[in-house]
């Protein structure tokens, strides 16, 4: 809508909404078009949705998630099982695990993994903050839940290295068929991994 | 990030998200968290800019598109051409020909095309409102810039009936080989169109 003045409140939208991943700037202009064609339903829902969040929604400085308080629920949680943390690269691997209701303890979100392409040392993750609560008392296990790429298992051999001195057992996804899979859509990689990791039927 | 009662703001952003076109509810997800991570720089002014959309863009009620003010700034152009109206079917289309600054005159926003399977009949377009501006003396010509499809097709046919009566001369797009395009990619449609339509060199 370039050269035309008028639109300046329409252009603001879609360049915002150019910059989510996932949308590029034609996308961007059929998701404003659409949001001005149902103002009530979704424009204004997603105004109010966005000032409550901007206003409610922190980062928990003990484990990294985002919540509406700080420490977390899942942090808060007296249910959760307190000897083990389970380690994640992202706020979303996190949410992952959780809709999988697959870890019973608590989390810690690293912000990423080390990357010397990327430029990020142990400084920019939260290793530090790891290695503190896992010289408590009751932490037993840290389960890391690291992706299995080279700067995921880069990562974890850093953090092993890390934990030495603290009374620990570290942990790691197991490797396999994903359930559903079909073995002939899957890399030999996980197929190595799979048969190596064989168990009694 | 279902049971986990903590997440209801999250939550309500990512299902409005979610009803953009081209976002799924995992892309959805993905952008809230890019929002989250990026509060201050995209999140708060995401929310303003849809407040300010809200508030300020309406439909105008001569030609159908969406500005500040009604008539639009288009329609509200002492400079644009009076005697030509270019008819499209969506608010897209007329920005994607300004963007082009192709049009000198001045718009009808159809709002669809005329579809017997999805029941959408003259009644639910604005053809009643282009007859009438098309009545005026001052206007020559309505150029139908509506989509190469069969429904885009039969809704100019349509048009160019009802507007029988009226001393305007009725023109379309032409159709051709597109600028920058090759030809051993197009469709046989296009390139018997191209022939046809050749011109001296």
């Amino acid at each position: 809508m370039s050269g035309h003045k008028a639109g300046a409140e329409i252009e603001a939208l879609i360049q915002i909404l150019s910059r989510l991943p996932g949308l590029g700037p034609r996308s961007a202009r059929r998701a404003t078009l659409h949001l001005l064609k149902k103002k009530e339903q979704l424009l204004r829902p997603l105004g109010r949705a966005c000032e409550e969040a901007a206003e409610k929604i922190q980062t928990c400085n003990q484990c990294g998630n985002l919540d509406i308080s700080d420490p977390c629920g899942i942090c808060n949680n007296p249910k959760r099982a307190s000897e083990v943390i389970c380690v994640v690269e992202h706020v979303a691997d996190l949410w992952a695990l959780e809709r999988a209701s697959a870890i019973k303890g608590r989390y810690l979100v690293l912000g990423g993994t080390l990357s010397a392409l990327d430029g990020i040392g142990p400084d920019q993750l939260n290793i530090k903050k790891l290695v503190e609560r896992a010289e408590k008392v009751e932490i037993k296990e840290i389960l890391l839940a690291l992706n299995a790429t080279i700067d995921g298992q880069t990562t974890a051999h850093y953090i092993t290295d890390a934990l030495e001195y603290c009374d620990v057992e570290v942990t790691m996804l197991a490797h396999g068929v994903p359930v559903g899979g079909e073995l002939d859509y899957l890399d030999e990689g996980t197929l190595s991994a799979a048969v190596k990791a064989r168990k009694p039927f």
